[in-house]
């Protein structure tokens, strides 16, 4: 069995070489005075070279700076993990297919028992063995695509994920399941939306906010909502999979336009904006919430259009923001922008120069608002109407997220501005919701 | 009386001269064969020289360019709109002292009843003869502060309202009101947060998001209670007061730091963040929703700390973003900068570079979430603990635009570095709620 020092190099490392320790050993650190008792927790590939961190007994993470002082004793050794191969089970031919493609995440992780740190460790067919109910629901074709957190995942990914779920289409599946990390999960839904239209089958994203092997975990209940979903409900649309409150009674499916993620924490974190979501599963019975959706058809021929632009910026608007922000994103050959704006759409009229030489230089600038909630309306003020004179595009209810994950889809499907103007304002995914009597 | 062409300049002025046409007349404009008829109104000083406006009759506004095709027909005279001096009413010497300060916004504005416009037209006395409920609270001086649209107001307004409402509570009122566009309300509440320490009494900021004068106003409404609260109320803090529900039964009295505008135009927009609102009026009964609040007390001496550094930039983070901005922030002088984060707290990995330059160079740098609700917390995750090391200050559960506001605050206040992460983490204002054992 090989040492693992994972992370630790330099002095770190030699220090931990010199008294035997390695992973997961229990060690009391000695400094000052001061005595620590924890077990030794693996770095990022990023650490430096002279802190070692280990974990207290009260949960805990700390840091400590070795110097000439520090004295490490290893006090216990640590148990080596053992991740058995999960049994395969026998699969029943009757039972619809389903493939799940892993990205990575904590749907796709675990908590290493010894250190507590979370690590984007579980295959794909792991999350299979660690959820059996799964195999009473489908036949599973479980995939590796990447082990990327969420915060990592960029265009690129978008791109190689539509062209992956394509193919996997080709292969006579009834439903994909995307297994996903959370915190751009959103950010994936808007682009998987614009990226695969004319869908046949259901496109689920699935992620948990709490790790498989937390007692409080949602990736098993979650999951098992995301594959019933790709197996047999009616909508054929991309969605995101995720608890409906705190409770695990029920999963809702959220259209991937109209979704962001609303909580640091919560399971119940991701929230349907400015439209209904478009289904619930609670006791194993999917109830739809809306009637406007698109059907699952065997005879609908996906359209596949996976490229993306990174030539596209948001940008939150404050008091005091320096205009030039603008133009310093004009000047890097930037094809478009989104303003996240206040209130029904405004931004300061001192950026109004550098808009107007923006949209001048033919970059495509769109309007969101910073509320989350509501639709901007740039008629009322003259803020607004001054704003559509220099050529911003009004982006009716359409989520901050979602406009530049368009907007960037926009720029890598076309370079005419006015096409993608056009583009931006007309409803592709349902990311833009009719405006209604209410409002 | 003179003739009003506001906004009208060039061409589409000399054609309306032409044709004796003036803002608030009833206009046929003919083009291409199609007709509009309706009211002719004002443009905005950035207004072309190319287009003319006018209200159709259905309420929606349609700009029309001029050609040589364009023929416009003047067919009816707009009436001058004639605003009577407000009534003094005779002030009852009992009833406590109030000072409304008015910045500007919808609270203090007046749809113009010609043209549909909203303009920043009534002054603070003008909103006093709105609302004569206000004479049986309080005895009322209104101060026009600044005539701004909210969009528009920087930290130096801030700095500038700061002193204005420390001048006005040495003047033995019970309380201030500041009149405010909803647009950046819960920036300057924040502000007014940190730089009117040790309050007295209570400074309630307050808006509408309907005009005074349309029938769905929350203006009067909204000002009754906040002049209420001024006059009465046991806590001396910077809340905002506005509608609780879409009802008009209840105010809400929202923490300055914990409060942020979540819909586009609701009349409850306004929600308390992490925490509780401070209290709640519902048929004329102020009931306290918290106990943890600092009370009036004529013995409590006002701090006013009303600097503010415009060197502290908001970056939202989103999947390809170019970390360069870091930089260029960095390059500009900026000593600080707030990152939206995803999640508990993250940014992608090939940002840490730029991150690690800027804090080398004793940049400050926070972090919140962009999920709005919930709390960081950057020891989950390698990537939150990768951020920690290069000296990213995790902000807890503090609102992205308080933390801004608090940023640019404390860079008011110190230029040394070290100091200003220390202030950054210390609850100064609320703006930081306890960790509970639900979390």
């Amino acid at each position: 069995m090989t040492e693992d020092f994972s992370g630790y190099k330099g002095r770190a490392l030699e220090n931990l070489k010199k008294v035997g320790a390695e992973i997961g050993d229990m060690l009391r650190v000695t400094k000052n005075a001061e005595s620590y008792e924890g077990i030794l927790i693996p770095r990022s590939e990023y650490s430096d070279e002279t802190h070692i961190v280990v974990k207290l007994r009260n949960g805990y993470n700390i840091g400590i700076e070795l110097s000439s002082e520090t004295k490490i004793e290893k006090i216990g050794k640590g148990t080596k993990p053992t991740f058995a191969a999960p049994p395969q089970p026998t699969q029943n031919p009757r039972l619809p297919k389903v493939t799940i493609i892993s990205t990575g995440g904590t749907i796709a992780s675990r908590v290493d028992y010894r250190t507590g740190g979370v690590r984007p460790a579980l295959t794909a067919s792991d999350l299979y063995s660690v959820v059996p109910e799964l195999a009473d629901i489908a036949r599973i074709d479980a995939k590796i695509l990447f082990s990327i957190f969420s915060e990592n995942i960029t265009s690129k990914q978008w791109t190689e994920l539509a062209r992956t779920i394509a193919q996997n289409i080709n292969e006579e599946v009834e439903g994909i399941v995307v297994a996903h990390g959370t915190d751009t999960m959103g950010y994936t839904a808007a682009a998987l939306s614009f990226a695969l239209q004319e869908l046949p089958i259901p496109v689920v994203i699935v992620g948990a906010q709490r790790s498989a092997d937390r007692p409080s975990s949602d990736a098993a209940t979650n999951l098992i909502g995301a594959v019933s979903v790709a197996a047999k409900a009616p909508f054929a649309e991309v969605t995101i999979a995720m608890h409906e409150s705190t409770s695990d009674e029920s999963i809702v499916f959220h259209r991937g336009t109209k979704v962001r993620k609303c909580h640091a924490s919560r399971r119940d974190a991701f929230k349907t904006v400015n439209a209904t979501p478009l289904a619930r599963m609670k006791d194993q019975q999917l109830t739809m919430l809306t009637q406007n959706y698109k059907k699952r058809s065997t005879s609908t021929h996906l359209m596949l259009k996976p490229e993306f632009s990174d030539k596209a910026a948001l940008i939150k608007f404050y008091p005091d923001m320096d205009p030039t922000i603008i133009d310093w994103l004009v000047d890097k050959d930037y094809k478009g922008m989104i303003l996240e704006g206040t209130g029904l759409g405004h931004v300061s009229k001192r950026s109004f120069e550098a808009i107007q030489r923006a949209t001048e230089k033919k970059v495509v600038i769109g309007m969101t608002s910073q509320c989350v909630w509501g639709r901007i309306n740039m008629n009322v003020y003259d803020a607004g109407r001054d704003l559509l004179a220099r050529g911003v595009i009004p982006l009716e209810d359409m989520l901050s997220e979602t406009a530049l994950v368009k907007l960037m889809w926009v720029l890598g499907q076309t370079n005419d501005p006015e096409k993608a103007k056009t583009l931006m304002i007309t409803n592709i995914a349902g990311e833009i919701s009719l405006r209604t009597v209410s409002e």
